[in-house]
């Protein structure tokens, strides 16, 4: 008996143990430090793993089963409490290794301001791609309260780094009147309220194009994810955001990265939160990982 | 520094600082001591205010921003502990007194029972208006184990004072079966089920008339409002509440006060519920107050 | 005073005292010895009792009162903890009892596994019938981790004793690539993802037949049940199960037996797996029993 | 097999099936509608007796074992919800049946207004009878915000009924300034924060008289009963609640009566206040009931 | 009627309207953006003020009422949300106006770091005072990861401030091998795992000095006090906190300020840690203020 | 960048990444089959290891730090759902492959029947040694409904395996009549209800011996430890606990090994029991790991 081959611990399911021969990997971003309301997202990656035990590894959504694709996972990153330069810096730091191994990194967060960082390290390799963000909030503010590094400002900065024309928001059902002004003048694509119909019109535009995914997991209605920090009612229902997934797995993108982001399992006592990110992880990894 | 200023308590988001100036009025009304079931309503008002801070100011529903409407945040009104008569003539006081000030009355409940003191306090300053009543439950008894001051009460009580042509219930699934019996000979209106389809059919009808809107937040499925007492399975979902909101906000209808009641806080601990409820206030705030 | 006319304890609402003048049975099965994730359905039968409090005994679905129907609560079957096969044995002692006694047997779990049990009480007593299946999970499996008796295995061992082309799988989301190869391969029927709409297709097809009817409560989103072992995105809505309970009322189907499982009230603080639960129960009892 | 010995359901372990043959009766009183601060108690009593399922049937504490003792468990009584007045009504003639039987009451509660109905049902059986009060509130107050009946009021209509100075307060640490002032002059006896020392004090002075016992659950410390509607920092340990209950098993004191009650369950998700009620039950079975 | 007479929303019970006339101040300062476990404190001084409702204004510990103290509530400082160097200015600022009119503050956290902010005000109106602190963790790191504005750090920095001599700490049972070498080596006093008898000891000592007491909830062991951070098992009970707060109230020390930081509802869904909270927020206005 | 040191996932803080290295090895056993009234524990090992984070690695009670031991955690043993015996097979074996590494087994329960599966290996290579079990429950019953492999049979069959004269129980305060008279008939050692001070009696007797100890979380009163499946009031506190594992430290004992078990985090929302256990396994690295 080797020991470690014994270990049956936190790591999500099907879990490669070796990171060369694994085409994706995943790691967590456990990283609060900004949020405006309910703090607790430090603790998302982990329970996103301990529930993916309950998964089945077959998928009946695309007919593939998890030991289809390899993929490590590299645990959380350890990042500095309270201080979000210094983690944004880790984490573009290990996207960027991470791309220079040739693999794809699926990260899970943590507070969205985790993408900022990850961006970065994307248009290193990446000159051409286009953002899809599936949120409940724009995330298009200059600053929050005078500052710029917050969890309400990452698209607007992708914005800036990327050009507007190449992101793409759908399901946004809030934020400040100037974010939906700068979305209309600004260039950028905004889907309001829905996900699937919109993605659906829009994916055949894109055909053939690079593409990082970002998903807040506060996209759904709180009924389908209570646990996250700034939950708005009127979201959508799991079966949706599945369906999206779904749409691009099948679409003609090629996807280069993803992360699912806002998973504060301390407002959720019934799990159903992890419980539904874990399938969308697996969802992920069998669709978006060619 | 003034000190009141500095002050970032328990007042719904934006709540303006001076009774006089404002249009509409924000008043709570802490009382659950005839539910049947699950009590804890008292709690609703003071937790709905607070996760009111996680809100965004502005609605892309309708495109207006809290700062276009005035309003004050009374407080709850200190109710009697388990005496009904008494704490149901200290609300119709308290909300005639508003009407005499020429503002609009947003009560936060509480049992539904409240609206019964809240109905007598309209009906002495607008002698013809109709009833919007959106609910799980009938409420049409003419008593609950013998006592004709109960929660399961005041819609019938609602069609004795103003006449049951007056009254338009939606959305119900719950009742007795004298109740439903009620409905279909009484002449009232009653909506089984749905809100947002009968709704849009019966505003044109009302054209120009005056209303009173009381919404019961079981309406919506427990999956959207597990915080109520008598949750009950099979409502609409958060966004179909939403819609109606806003049907009424473009109706033609002159909305003359509303309340929305039931939010039970200790049933739910991931706050969803009052996060919802905390949403339909600032919607109606925008669209329903002119 | 009769003291047993005090009593207003743990039973389903409106249960009759007398055994012999009921036409319907409700008994528990409190065993969740085999699940693979998290435990606690053992609790689910008197929870759904005790919220039932909580129901109107009127239905507007089927314009139904339970005073129409005669039912006993016969509470639960003392099972033995930690042995499946002594409990199954057990519930199918009971059940046999049900049908010799000429009743209809309304079963609340437990785990999945204990229809297993019935369905061998079921075959004594009826040569030809078909078994409708609603539920999540494919329960398909021959075996879980070497063990034959498993919650993931009663569907597949339904299929040996009556018959693939006799069970008909709703609502599927969840399985092992070998469980969906044998539902194609087999000649069972299955519908994935949905329920009402295939059910309303089938239903015509088997006019006449005898039917026993198995509902696992993680068909519902977690949304809808969070109170489950097995929970699993992407669910249908409660208001689709109480429309397919109402099809199968409204069909031609004779059902001769139903059960209700997985309801594992810890994971659900809000208690609206329950409550819908015990809605389903008055919806079975109003539209099943003839 | 005869239905009712399957029967596992909702009662307290080793219930007698037969009330004519039981010494004692165990009677829950659902009742939460005047108190103050957190309701919830309606709930306690069929909470206890569902985890009494988990109770070892013998004592260590007395040597013991519950088959020594008969005791049938009435359930609860079905009281008006909302209507203080009749709902005494109701548990003052129950008890007052109790004792015209011959047997020991044992009651559930419930706020403690329902010791007043009590009271006055042990007052016509017993003339001379001292009441032993465990509490954490002194519950001497005329009348709670205009209202004679409510849960602040019964210990001060217990010495209006029996005489001051018949009245033993152990635990008290919240009160009115007017209640303590009362205590102190009108010959009743209290000790102040603790329940244990004072009574192996006071027990020999009462050697040979009767006593109804009243429990009120929040002289615990929060940390052991959080489930309790108005919990009151600063309590005795369950330890020690289970030293004085072995107290008055082992005194010389007749025991004629006792309840215990302000079990809320909503406020403890952990259980741990209803586990601890229903060992004090046991307790109270084996030691009391001669 | 005047509306602002009607208000009975969220601030301390009793608290007196008018700043100018108080002679304490209580505010709160919602702040947790450097905890390095559990975030959530920033909503602890909203909840304590929730729970005061459930309080007696009259303590039996000290036989003095509420009304006797006249304190105002100044609701909670709108702090920076991540940037704890601006948040720790603002407070300074508050604290140094609460001290320019006269006034004692009473601060409600939020994270143990806001007590530096404090601090440095306090120094500038009093020139020779002692800090009493009563925490389970030694909180005397000169930086945590790097970081020198940390959760861990203030008490290190008091001793910088004001002399390790003028330092004493009581209750410590957490920290690292550094802090308590330091603890013994620098001057400072430090009673590990005791607060009361080592309290009774000192005081004597300190007969006629000014001192600011600042007391971390988590000093409390986690039966008592769940909804903390950095819940640490072994503590002492809240009686024994009660204990404490008596005997300075007791004692010659002259009280110039006191804080009660890093409650976290988040993490209690009890509600017990607040109402503790609230309880000796309550002995302290009445024996500490004079 | 080493992938694996960027690994900060679910292992016990300052785990030794290399198993031949390290003294002592922390293994899970998430197993929960045989529980007689609330499951859960299999969840136990996984969320003692997550709290973990929150601890300091200096214990200021031995004056010792982490870096002083080297263990390595070997994660969850991979047992068989529903099997009791397979999974005692597989207990047995990881246990035997321990000592012949000659390292100290330090298990993470999981229900107390695991203890019988490491008593086979400890016996295996230690031919006499003492047994030191603290728990609330005797778990001296010979098979439990019939079932010999029962959470209340492990210490039975130890007295069995290595004489009951071997045996030392501490904190027993639950169990049937015939446990506590075979305890004091079998010659084994028994106290009830307290932990600290019968130890302080019987260490120095048992000077120069080999011990295992095994200790149930439940010994805790459920104040300080209300995740556990049979909470029962009356027990200890964690600091007697603390002091217990403190006096074996110091006492001249060779301790060979060690497991805490029945820690279930369902049932405690506030995560105080298994914070509780991480600090005892911390304590027991530090004082029984030689």
């Amino acid at each position: 008996m080797k020991f470690d081959e014994a270990y049956s611990g936190n790591v999500f399911i099907k879990s490669h143990p070796n990171y060369e021969e694994s085409k994706a990997v995943i790691y967590g971003m456990p990283m609060d430090w900004t949020v405006s309301f309910r703090p607790g997202s430090r603790f998302g990656p982990a329970r996103i793993r301990e529930v993916s035990l309950g998964l089945e590894e077959y998928s009946p959504y695309v007919d593939k089963h998890l030991e289809e694709v390899k993929y490590f996972d590299a645990g959380d990153i350890p990042l500095v409490f309270g201080n979000p330069q210094k983690s944004l810096d880790m984490i573009e730091e290990f996207v960027d290794k991470v791309y220079q191994d040739g693999k794809f990194p699926l990260g899970l967060g943590g507070e969205h301001l985790v993408t900022w960082g990850i961006l970065q390290a994307v248009k290193k390799h990446h000159n051409d791609f286009v953002l899809i963000h599936i949120d409940a909030h724009a995330d298009l503010r200059e600053q929050y309260e005078g500052e710029p590094l917050s969890h309400s400002t990452p698209i607007r900065k992708a914005c800036d780094l990327i050009g507007a024309k190449n992101v793409y928001s759908f399901g946004i059902r809030s934020g400040m009147r100037e974010e939906f002004q700068f979305a209309r003048e600004s260039g950028m694509y905004m889907a309001k309220f829905e996900v699937a119909n919109p993605l659906r019109e829009v994916l055949p535009t894109l055909k053939g194009r690079k593409a990082y995914v970002t998903i807040d997991i506060d996209v759904l209605d709180p009924a389908h994810a209570p646990g996250t920090g700034t939950a708005e009612a009127g979201g959508i229902t799991s079966k949706e955001l599945l369906e999206a997934i779904t749409l691009i797995s099948n679409s003609e993108l090629e996807v280069i990265g993803a992360d699912l982001v806002e998973v504060a399992p301390a407002y959720d006592p019934t799990e159903q939160t992890q419980i539904a990110a874990s399938k969308f992880i697996r969802e992920i990894l069998l669709g978006w990982v060619k």
